[in-house]
């Protein structure tokens, strides 16, 4: 009866975890309870007692992407886990339930052809590399968690991605987003 | 920590359960084990010892449909528990890693472009009723559960409409496909 999760992940916020919180913001919404650190594990690791809370999410398909896009996306993209990207930002998102009312064209429309979503990433890439984690099917309270991985020469790139991002039309739609910059530990 | 699964769902197959199976056929790949009934519950309620397997899934956004053919399915569409839909058909499905590997828009122009998909289950509202549950983020060995419902007299229809969809280009990427045949129990 044991389900395979081999692509589902826990954040786990509290007061310890390979990632340092230097900084937490809440951008629209509710704030999560302030921590000081983020671990990140597969979801049926055993859970530390030290977590305030956590928010899984999956790995998934692309929903939007055309082969045009995913054949760029890929040949320019880097992995998470590069020993140089010792700065992160972890990203949960909400959007509204009329995002979720729109359908497959109307969602594609707003998220690429007016928001261009993916263009804009693929303008920070290979420097900022980025993993979506999909958490509103697991029933959790934000749809998404991004989370970003950078060097230390890269933070105002940073700034500036998810600046661009939040100027879309896209975002009108959001309507919870917290934003947590990390330093992993020594 | 708990995680809400108000939309997540487990199929239960074993030796009790509101369903009788009537027949249980491997249209491709590895059968499934052999049980008498099947009971659908909320996936977090208490299991019955009585089980030999359990399929989860969820019900999510659709991901292909436009907005054209959403409103025309919403018109048509009747919902599952029709007094007069005693017969059921619970056919889960795996796709290969080819369709996985496909862009949204390579997806989408074999969906419905080339496949027809939701136009040819359009042509069964509402007398076949249907829902879509999403298993291969779970984890689970099957990608998809669609679960059928309608009259006595719509068995030929119902016959009709799968054999419509399994000659399509789409079903070329089905590498498993179990058709469980069912009925209410009185």
């Amino acid at each position: 009866m044991e389900i395979d999760v081999r692509n589902r992940f826990a954040f786990l916020g509290g007061s310890s975890g390979n990632w340092l919180v230097t900084s937490m913001q809440s951008v629209r919404g509710e704030q999560l309870a302030a921590i000081s650190h983020i671990d990140v594990r597969k979801a049926d690791a055993p859970m530390a007692t030290s977590s305030a809370w956590r928010i899984d999410g999956l790995i998934s398909n692309l929903r939007y992407a055309t082969r045009t896009e995913l054949t760029a996306l890929r040949s320019k993209q880097e992995s998470l886990g590069r020993s140089h990207a010792r700065i992160a930002s972890m990203i949960p998102i909400k959007k509204s339930a009329a995002w979720w009312d729109l359908a497959q064209d109307e969602r594609r429309a707003i998220f690429e052809d007016t928001s261009k979503h993916t263009a804009i990433g693929m303008r920070y890439l290979p420097a900022i590399a980025r993993q979506l984690y999909h958490s509103r099917d697991l029933g959790e309270k934000f749809d998404f968690v991004t989370w970003f991985e950078y060097g230390r020469t890269d933070q105002q790139a940073f700034d500036d991605l998810v600046g661009l991002l939040r100027a879309t039309r896209e975002w009108e739609f959001v309507e919870r987003e917290v934003d947590i910059r990390l330093e992993l530990q020594p």
